[in-house]
């Protein structure tokens, strides 16, 4: 593997679990005068404020929006948690959609909120994983009362690319004719650096983000907000009261560093190799017989899907033990979110209507700036020998 | 100022708000072999789960409890956040006590339950800052519905040692004489590594940790469960279910290197020099005219203060403004909490019954380990410069 970023594999190792996290990058990111508590009244303080709204100025102009919509939080998931929390401070308890294919902090804490009495309903998803318009326009006739509506921009176990700017098209039009206003809240964060966004044209309320998927550190995300909204979250002036704690200002530094290094424009290009690079994956994969893509209509350049990320699945093998027999032969995949790894269940498989078997099968493949053709040979030699004796 | 740590200030600069930050440990914490998502199924996710839970064990021994009842978080408001809102998932709603001192992380929180619909009282302290036995005792007496106790280790703005050991018995005798068990939380941020602490022996609940206070970097901290609870906040399957989001592993190490560094038994030596030091500052701040200490019974060495934090007023001057002038003499300290520098209001102040003239004037002087009487020679001769002016 010839890796472009600064972190070396062992030689032997190829890692093909880009969406679980990235190879880090060694991007400086703590320079020492800007230690000071951003919100401390003295030179340090002011330093390190001053610091801060930099780093959210080079957010920003990267994600094309004014830096005062964007927030540091600690992460995709926090920055997730913190759009649904919010609901609870607001008057009355609105319905959430949220799709079937959703990562587990939209799907989780929209499943608390339902506890907590908040009418809450899954929007279904076509065959391929994504969310279709008319879908989308049926859940939202059906239930009239909704307020919030959720869909990621790239799904994380397929790779599944959502037309967001159809979806929040709808939403308005559907809202004007209702005189209801209905929250658009979108999860890119695997969609930030692997394809291109554009937050403002799509006219998303809200969307979030993370450093680690991208190489930067752990701990540092972005929220972005087109209104500030009242944070359920408290204990802190910081980040204009939407999230307390002292602020990360380091890793701000850091996200900001790994935004200009992949987002837009450089998104485009480094897209257009993956998309060549899993081309001929996809190519190989067709050849070999127990192979099933998910879904199995997925073509070798198919604009339905991030060409980051592909899920799969090989006849009479459980995913976890293809997974473990790659590990062996050095090759890293995994099977579906990292961050649910100890249960059974796959609940996105299971929205694309895959029966309990298939979904078991199925094996995450993602790919990352550094990935080459070689590593997919790894992987397709190794997949080769599995079958063999599975 | 001759410093013990890596990070060098400016010649000209002296540093005296710790509290709000410490200067940053040059601690090497990003082993490249790490970076993989603890929650992967694959070589590299397990070299990261080995690491954390090793970091985890090393946290444990300094905190001298079961490494399964330490959580890593985002810090020390996140850690006070999760054991609040965990209150949203348990049945019924049950009353919350919290000292009239606590950080706004905890007080915010509190507020915000209580617009859910939670009785939520307040703990009043005395003159000196500190929650009495008796003054608890009244409060368990008038309301026995009590569950939760906020009580924090040491005041961020005034230094105020708590005596948790008695607080915590006191709350135990209580529960068992009425059959109801009441959950005991402490915010140890401005504790650990500045004052001995024992979470066994005081038979705490809860507590919370941060890393930055102790030179860490941000974006980490801990949170004590004596045992598991419900968390609201969800999203993923990390750290067993109670704080969900890719672990921050580089950050656990940081965090596990820094306690090592400053815990127990280094704390113990350190905190015998910062009380020498501190001794010296007090005995010259007397000696200054219009200087009044917070509470102004405060002696030279008194056992009921941690000796890094002191709380000072000068009369007729307030405190944004002695701030401003001190800095520009080149030294750095604060008025209250750097989490609330844009309100006006005192909380901490105001629950010691200062009035709202002398709650203007106060200003917050926290060293750390490589502060110097140098430092505090320098503070003195700016505060003699201001006062000549102001």
């Amino acid at each position: 593997m010839n890796n472009n970023s600064n972190t070396q594999l062992p030689e032997e190792r190829n890692y093909l679990d880009w969406a679980a996290t990235a190879l880090p990058d060694n991007i400086i990111y703590s320079p020492v005068h800007i230690f000071g508590n951003p919100s401390s009244p003295h030179t340090e303080g002011r330093l390190a404020k001053q610091a801060l709204e930099s780093f959210r100025a080079r957010c920003a102009e990267v994600l094309r929006v004014a830096p005062e919509k964007l927030y540091f939080t600690s992460g995709g998931t926090e920055s997730n948690a913190l759009v649904l929390h919010s609901l609870l401070m607001r008057k009355g308890k609105a319905r959430l959609l949220y799709s079937g294919v959703e990562h587990p902090s939209i799907r989780e804490n929209c499943l608390v909120l339902e506890k907590m009495g908040f009418p809450v309903s899954v929007i279904g998803v076509e065959k391929d994983g994504r969310v279709s318009v008319s879908t989308l326009s049926g859940a939202l006739e059906k239930y009239p009362d909704t307020r919030f509506c959720a869909v990621m921009g790239v799904n994380n176990e397929t790779g599944a690319l959502m037309d967001l700017e159809a979806l929040v098209s709808l939403v308005r039009t559907n809202g004007e004719k209702n005189h209801l206003p209905v929250h658009f809240h979108a999860d890119l964060v695997q969609a930030i650096g692997k394809v291109p966004i554009d937050i403002t044209k799509w006219d998303l309320d809200s969307a979030s983000f993370s450093a680690h998927k991208l190489g930067g550190p752990r701990g540092i995300g972005l929220l972005y907000l087109k209104k500030p909204l009242e944070s359920f979250y408290s204990g802190g002036e910081q980040e204009s009261h939407i999230r307390p704690g002292t602020e990360n200002t380091f890793g701000a530094l850091a996200l900001a560093n790994i935004l200009e290094k992949h987002a837009n424009p450089e998104t485009v290009k480094e897209e257009a190799k993956a998309r060549e690079r899993l081309k001929y994956l996809i190519g190989k994969l067709k050849l070999i017989k127990r192979c099933v893509l998910i879904p199995n209509d997925r073509e070798e350049d198919d604009p339905r899907f991030s060409p980051w990320i592909i899920q799969v699945r090989f006849r009479d093998v459980p995913g976890a033990v293809m997974v473990r027999v790659l590990d062996d032969c050095g090759i890293a995949v995994s099977t579906g979110s990292a961050c649910s790894t100890n249960s059974p269940e796959r609940p996105v498989l299971s929205a694309m209507g895959l029966d309990e078997a298939s979904r078991l099968e199925g094996i995450r493949i993602s790919q990352g700036w550094s990935t080459q053709i070689s590593d997919f040979d790894a992987l397709l030699t190794g997949i080769e020998k599995a079958l063999s004796f599975l």
